[in-house]
This record gives C-alpha cells, sequence and structure tokens, in this order.
C-alpha cells in the first residue's frame, strides 16, 4: 500500500512526467521521501523556485512534454512566479506541485499560510487544491491533461502534507499520450478558402508564425506557401521555440522595437495569423500607438493555439498548389572569426562563427537580441527559445531545463548582466548536473535597454539620480566570481580574440562554462552607433524605408 | 504643472515616505525620471524584486514607518512576493508601488500583461489601481494611510505608465503623522479587572508577548507584572521586532519546534496574549498536535495588534499595583572567547561575546536560532527581527532596510547558507550604499532543518534519493567568491579563532562584511548532539520536563 507522495509520483510517471524541478521545504518531506519508491523520476534540485519554474519551461519548450516542479507553499511559488509567466505566454506545458499545510492545520494560520490558490490562478488556466489520498491520482491525471493542453498550459495541484502523508493511494493507470499534443482539428475549409483568395489575389500580404508554427514541418509548409504567394513570411517577436538555421526555411522576427516592427508591417495589405496573435507594442509609449497591424490591413487567422497548426498550413498548401513547391531554405554561411575590443556584435558573430550543430540557444540578452539573428541565420541548424512573457530571469533557468531534455545537444544561454542576476542560483543547478551549457554574460555594467526606455517614454531629461537607477557599475558584478562560487568554471574576455578563444574551449569541454564579456552598452548613442545594426538585423530594407525610420527612431 | 510621477513623489515625501527601494523597468521610467525633481526621496537601486521588498520590511521594523517599494508589472511584484509576505505576517507597514502598462494598453495583452490585483492581495489588505493622474495623489495618501494601520500592513498601489506620464498631478498636502502608530484604544476596564483577577489567584500563568509589546515600555510593562504576579513572560516565535539586552527584561521566546514549545507551554492554566496569537505548531505533523495550547490552559487576549499594548499593559499594571514595582532586568555578561574548531554555538559565542551596542541583529539561521538567544541575552541592548512569515530569503534584505534606516547602528545578518541563496543580490546593494551589514553564513552544506523535518514528519526511512534533495554541497557554495563578485569583502573562517578575529575586524572597519562560517550540520544526529543546546537555550527546565522532552523528541 502506497501513501499519497508515493502514488502520486507512480501516476506522474505513468502520464509520462519523469523529470521533477524542486525546492522542497518541510511539507514536502513525504514528497522528497518517496523520491526512492520512484527511480524513474529525476528530481533536480535547484536553489531557488524561479530556477525550478524556468528549468520546467525550457524543458517543455524542448522535450514536448511537461515537466513537475515541487515547491513550497505559497512563498515557494510566488518566487517562480515571474518564469511562470513566460512559460503561459508561450503556451508551454507546466504541471507545478505546490505543497501546503495539512488540511486540518490550515484554521490555524500558521506563518506560511497563504491563499496558494490566488497565486496559482494569476499564471495558471487549471488550479485545484486535492483533497484526499484517495482522489490525489485523479487529480494528478487531470493536471498532466490540462498541461499538455492544447494549447500547453500551466496547472497547478495544490498537495496538502496529510494528503501527501496519508496512507490508501492508489496509482491510476492512465491512457494520456506522453507527448504533445493530442490531434486537433485543422483550420476549416471555408477559412481555407478565404486565405486562399487572399493570397492568390496578390498584394502585399505576410504571414505571422508563432507558438508551433515555428517548428519544421510548419516552416515548410509555410515557406511553400510564401514560395507559391510571394507573401513574407515573419516570425512572432519572443517565440517560444524557433527552429532554424542552413537547410531550414529562414524567417525574420518582429522587432522588439515598435518603431522597427513598424517598419516591418508597414503597407501590409494583409497579415495571416498561425499560432500567433496581432502584432502589438510590448510597452505603451506616450504618443505613440500599441497595435502595430497598419491602417489598411486586414488580419485573417488561418489557426489558433488550440488547432493543428502544421494540418491546417499543408491544408492551405494543397489549396493554393503549392504542396510540391519548392521552398526557399536558408544557405549554410558563417561570419568570419572577429577580431579586435570587444562588442556585443562581435560576440554574435563568434558565437554563429562557432555555433555547433544542434545547440540550443536561449536568447535573454536585449544586447545581443537584435544582432544574433543576422548572424546565426546561416549556421548550422538551431534552436532558439525567446523571452515569451518578458519576464527578465528566463534564460539561464530554462537553459538548466533545455540541457536535461536534451543532454546531447549544446546549450548556450545569452544573458544581459541585469537579467541575470534575477536567477544567476542556476548556476548551481548546472554545476550539480554537469550540463552542458555555456552561459554568455553581456556585461555592459548597466540596464541598458532602459536607458533606451528612458528616452523612448519621453523622459529624455532624465538628471543624474534617474540614470543611477540604471547602473550597474557601482560596484560591478563580477560574473566569473559569481560562477566560481557556484562552481562554474569562468572566464572573462574583453577581446573578440579572447571571447572566441573561450569559447571554443567551453564548447570542447563538457559540463557547464560561463563568459563574461565585457561589453561597451550598444544603447549609449543609440541613434549613431545601433541604428545601422538594427537596419541590418531588418534584412533587405528598402532604402527609402529605411531613412522613414531613421526620421521615427529621431528624437 | 508636474506629472502624475512628480506629484506622487512629492506626496509620499508629504506623508513622511522618504525612502524607495527599487527594481524599475519600462513602465516606471517616469517615475524613476521624476526622482530628480525631488531629492529627498532616496532611492536604493536592487538587484532583484525580493531584495526591495525584503528591505522595506526591514526598514519598517528599524523606522517605524513604511518605505515604498518600486516594483515592474505583476512578475516583479511576483518575485517580491514572499518577503512581502513576512511583512503581512509580521504587520508591518510597505507601501508597495507596481508599475503597470498604460491603461489603453492593457486590452492587448502585451507580453507583460497579468491580473496585478490578484497577485497582490495575496499580501496585501489594499489594493488599488489608480484611474487618472489627478486621482492618483489621493490614492496615495489612501496607500499610505492604510500602510500604516495599526495594525502595519502591506498596501499595494498599481500605477498605470499613463497616470504616471499624465500631466495635471497636483500634489495633496497631507496631515497624516509621519510615524506610526496612531493612537489606538485601550483594553477595556471589564478584560483588565478580568485579566487581572486570573493573576491574583495565582496559578501557572504567562503573558505571551508579540508584535509591538516586544518593545522597551511594555517589556517593562510586562516585566512589572511578571514581578508582581509569578506570571512567567514569553515572547512569540517568530518576532518582527524583539528588543533585548542588558538592562531591558529578559522574554523567553517559544520555541520553533512545537516538541518543545509545548514543554514551555506545560501545566500552563493561563496563557495572556498581548500582540500576539495562541500558539500553533509552524508545519503539521504526523499524528501531532497543530495547537500547542495545553488543555486546561485558558487563553484571554489583552490587547490585539489593532489595540494599544503598551497602554493595556500600563493599565493592567496600574490594576495590578505593579505600576512601581521593580522590574526584573537583564544583568551584563558575555560569553567568554571561544576557542577551537568552528561550530554553530561558538558563532553565537562569538556574536555575543563582541556584539556592539545598539546592534541590529537579523536572524534567519536555523542552524544559530535556538542557541544565539542564550548567548546574546546579557549582551548590550540590541533589536532582534525574526522571520515573521516563514519565508526564507528575509535576511540578508531586511538586513538592507534596517541599516538604511538606522545608519548609526551596527546590523548583523545571520544566515543559512540555504536561505541565503534565495535573495543574495543583498550584498550588491549592500556595497553600493556602503552599508554596515555584517552577513554570517553559515554554511554546513544543507538545507540543514530539512534533515530534522524529514525525521519529524515520519519519513525516516529516506533513502539517498532523497537525502540528496537536503545536500547542498555538491558542488559546494563558496560564499566568498560570491560576496566578493557583488563587491562586498568577505572571509572564510573554519575556527573559532579565525571567526572572532574576522568579526572583530569587520566590526571595526565600516561598510559591509561577510563571514563564511564553515560549520558541521548542528541537525545530524539531533538527539545526541543537539539536545543539550536546545534545552539549555529554554533556561531553566526542571529535571522531569528535561526527560518527557527527551522521550517526546526520540524516534
Amino acid at each position: 500500500m502506497a501513501n499519497g507522495a508515493q502514488a502520486m509520483l507512480r501516476t506522474l510517471l505513468d502520464a509520462g512526467v519523469n523529470v521533477c524541478f524542486t525546492n522542497p521545504g518541510t511539507s514536502e518531506m513525504h514528497f522528497v521521501a518517496a523520491l526512492d519508491t520512484a527511480p524513474e523520476m529525476r528530481a533536480i534540485l535547484t536553489l531557488f523556485e524561479g530556477v525550478a519554474t524556468g528549468a520546467a519551461d525550457g524543458y517543455a519548450r524542448m522535450a514536448d512534454k511537461p515537466a513537475s516542479t515541487l515547491l513550497h507553499l505559497g512563498c515557494g511559488l510566488g518566487n517562480g512566479l515571474a518564469n511562470l509567466h513566460n512559460a503561459r505566454k508561450g503556451n508551454v506545458p507546466v504541471v507545478n506541485i505546490v505543497g501546503d499545510h495539512a488540511t486540518y492545520h490550515a484554521q490555524y494560520d500558521a506563518p506560511l499560510q497563504s491563499d496558494i490558490e490566488t497565486a496559482a490562478r494569476n499564471v495558471s488556466r487549471w488550479v485545484r487544491t486535492s483533497r484526499s489520498t484517495a482522489a490525489l491520482c485523479q487529480d494528478v491525471v487531470d493536471a498532466v491533461a490540462a498541461a499538455k493542453g492544447p494549447p500547453g498550459q500551466v496547472a497547478t495541484l495544490i498537495l496538502p502534507a496529510d494528503v501527501s502523508w496519508g496512507e490508501g493511494g492508489a496509482p491510476l493507470p492512465t491512457s494520456l499520450p506522453t507527448s504533445l499534443p493530442a490531434q486537433p482539428p485543422r483550420a476549416a475549409d471555408d477559412v481555407i478558402d478565404k486565405i486562399a483568395r487572399v493570397l492568390q489575389a496578390g498584394g502585399k500580404n505576410a504571414l505571422l508564425l508563432g507558438g508551433r508554427a515555428l517548428r519544421e514541418p510548419a516552416l515548410l509548409a509555410a515557406a511553400r506557401i510564401a514560395a507559391r504567394s510571394g507573401a513574407r513570411l515573419y516570425a512572432e517577436v519572443f517565440p517560444a521555440r524557433l527552429e532554424r538555421g542552413a537547410g531550414l526555411p529562414h524567417v525574420e522576427r518582429l522587432a522588439y522595437l515598435a518603431e522597427m516592427a513598424s517598419v516591418q508591417l508597414a503597407g501590409l495589405d494583409n497579415l495571416i495569423l498561425i499560432d500567433a496573435r496581432a502584432p502589438v507594442s510590448f510597452f505603451a509609449y506616450p504618443g505613440k500607438k500599441s497595435y502595430l497591424v497598419p491602417e489598411g490591413c486586414t488580419v485573417h487567422e488561418l489557426a489558433s493555439p488550440r488547432q493543428d497548426v502544421v494540418g491546417s498550413l499543408e491544408k492551405l498548401c494543397v489549396r493554393l498548389g503549392a504542396d510540391q513547391v519548392a521552398p526557399a531554405l536558408q544557405e549554410a554561411q558563417r561570419p568570419g572569426r572577429p577580431r579586435g575590443k570587444l562588442t556585443a556584435e562581435k560576440v554574435c558573430k563568434a558565437v554563429g562563427h562557432l555555433l555547433p550543430p544542434n545547440a540550443i540557444i536561449v536568447d535573454e540578452a536585449q544586447t545581443s537580441g537584435t544582432m544574433l539573428p543576422m548572424f546565426t541565420a546561416g549556421a548550422p541548424r538551431h534552436d532558439v527559445l525567446a523571452l515569451t512573457g518578458g519576464a527578465i530571469g528566463q534564460a539561464l533557468p530554462a537553459a538548466v531545463g533545455a540541457a536535461i531534455a536534451c543532454p546531447d545537444r549544446q546549450v548556450l544561454a545569452l544573458v544581459g548582466d541585469g537579467s541575470a542576476m534575477y536567477t544567476f542560483q542556476a548556476l548551481w543547478t548546472m554545476a550539480r548536473e554537469r550540463l552542458n551549457v555555456v552561459s554568455i554574460i553581456f556585461n555592459n555594467k548597466s540596464y541598458g535597454i532602459l536607458n533606451v526606455e528612458l528616452e523612448r517614454v519621453g523622459a529624455q531629461k532624465a538628471g543624474p539620480r534617474a540614470k543611477s537607477q540604471l547602473d550597474l557599475n557601482s560596484p560591478g558584478l563580477d560574473f566569473v566570481r559569481l560562477a566560481e562560487g557556484m562552481g562554474v568554471p569562468a572566464v572573462r574576455a574583453t577581446t573578440a580574440e579572447e571571447f572566441t578563444a573561450a569559447l571554443e574551449r567551453a564548447l570542447a569541454t563538457p559540463g557547464p562554462h560561463l563568459i563574461e564579456a565585457v561589453v561597451p552598452s550598444v544603447f549609449s548613442g543609440l541613434k549613431l552607433r545601433v541604428l545601422p545594426y538594427l537596419l541590418r538585423s531588418l534584412g533587405t530594407l528598402p532604402e527609402p524605408v529605411a531613412r522613414a525610420l531613421k526620421r521615427k527612431l529621431a528624437p
């Protein structure tokens, strides 16, 4: 006879959930004790809940199935909310198991008592507090099913300590598929017909691909449609997972800066959404538009996140007679080895120069975000995981999860200095689990992006006290010592040669590594220095558009 | 004419709030820009929101008035929830300002859009989203008034970006008192009479002091009552702020371990609560009681957190004719200088040996928690701030806040290795602000307390996979490098001599310091090694009680 925790672990395993990112406390001790009865469950300890939830997010993006987390009451869940927000916005499946006081203990309002369900609802479409050991395994099955979707979502099961320690748990055999997704419906015939007619009519049209439409099968179908119809292909700004590189269709990501995204979208007659939402500005700015679809552009939805995006794209392909068309594929090409004083551009060049096949790039760095796509477009095939919900502190934890999901693939995390400090504890788990992650920290000694944002919101006349709020240079952060303090070998690079050599060594040596890339802020003197890169990262802007963009970006 | 942010800052200052712990993002840039119009507002940058909220908690405990925080949308608030939970449980006033998207932007469900009010309600008794620049300053006044209480509480004001940047803000002159508390009512005559008769009747009685009843005026009144009536004095397990040391009445804290608290409370006829709650077990355990008041003991409430605790105690004093009684005061005494291999006990001895007058001790370390009170009881007068809500990661941030509130006092933070890693980013703010904080990290290379809890929940047969979840030794954490990485000088001590010398140097040198105290886990082999300390920390247990306790603690 099993107790609740033992039966729960067995049911999770039967449902295909065999990884648990943990940060347990007293109320989770029976779950922890039960781990020895379920050796197939890989329990991965983290030092902070934001690492556990971010790792679960990164894991599910790569494994295409949920991991579970193990969190300690409402406060543990609170610490994990930011990265669960990222999972929620990316339609990524996660099963949270949040320990709680014993059911009979709640009445005493002990110190750690809080309203867990309310906190959970903020990020979870599915929330339940298990009421008895007998009901627990059905709760587990329901949680996993809810998480798997489609679309994937965060499901939170609250586990009172006495439900966990109670005897009489009976694992449920489950017929859940162990991998996402269950087969959802394809786009209806009339939708296909309407969109096909729009594309056949010509004009300036674009497909905006998001979510699961950024994997190879969908990309190939979209590229066939583009080749046949002349439509452009765009990817959403922050994809959960984008497959790209040599041999795959190239898709241009919409820019983070609304001013630039507006240029990308200018003049469109039709925008067709595939598992994506109509583009909006990341933030609002005084006097600037939030909704970025240009006037006169009609928005169509081919497939929502609840539909079969590949099937819908292929159906449209057939309707357009494009299913035998050869899609345009990215040619293999790499930038040269960079030289001289290190800059963010040269870091991106070195990554493009050295990126191994089948790498996973977790890219949270605003410093590199506008340049990396260009320099890695023709690198060997790889996946990019982006900051779906905008909650920083995601890259290092997500890199942990991606490396657990794909032990044979090299993971690179590109992170800004500010962002890295939210969940730096992830380094310890990388060391503990000996994960093949190279963490690259862009140390520009500031919240670089906020210098831009301070200008963009119209607060140009910022004084020294305001600017001090964006400064990370007094004292400067020493990421080499920080990494070594958690058992990860680390080096600092100030020249392109040092950086490239360090990256070569890191890629050649198993286990985690960190490289602190000391770079000037690309955001100071925005107009002079960055604009050329921004424009190049857009691909091939016609000169009048570039001029228009320059005018828009001028203060 | 001011914009919303400028008017808001002016109103905060007028209401006595002149410290803001910040971690801003784009939506807060107008608040940041406005800082240069309000130089009296001290804005203190943190690298993580949990540091900002924990600092606001520590600040208010010492300043007796709220600080504000500046947080970035729902995810920033989420990162700050755990330490706001501690403030909530300690009735500590905090004013959160949480930036949000512009009101018209919410409809687009941009990546960072989330339900901020719901997350805020989890910790805040008062929550409001400001609807217009014209209404903003009244919102600020209401938030500060709500935070001040009594009792103190967390108030969260959500500030949409367009309310912040809008023109037409008019600072409100405010007649709010700038310091807590407004004068609440004293205990009613009939309550005083009833409790006086109980105390006069003799028997075994105790006063349980919590909240504001642990400051000098209340302690003196309680000690007079004790001297006159023979009642014992207890303090709640985790006080928000306890004034103690030579020259003040000594009050024994209830033990964290329910088994020990039950021994402290055994045989009581009456328990009188003053700004405290009837004692309950921190966690529930199979087959053990949650409610710790012994059978046959009657609970009375002299004053709730909403009442005037000093006035109520003094009224009871007068009623008992105790107002001229000399209270028992703690004599000055310090432990000797410890020698030999470092242990947690010797760390506590060294702290007691060297503690400077008027120090502030933030004590989050379970490793030391049972021993420190004994070794510092006769040290010069000091304040102890404890983990009111049980959400770990509190001590380092609270030390930041306490040092900002009391720049002339030495702050010591005692933290376990596990706890320290939740909000270690606090070290950077200590360095940036050159705060006089000595952080002492007990590095026992494990979540030490959980080894006990694993036993206490009855999961004795834990196997290697369970035990691995409590292990922080692969890799070990190097707190010296971690501190140096954030600009704080640090040393490691493995002997009592090294530790004492390091503490002496740290206390003699301005600015932040960290000492990593490498100690064996006091929790392994609980019964053999710790029990004597636990018993001694209780003061003077009669031998039969000690024997009973030993039996209870046996597995």
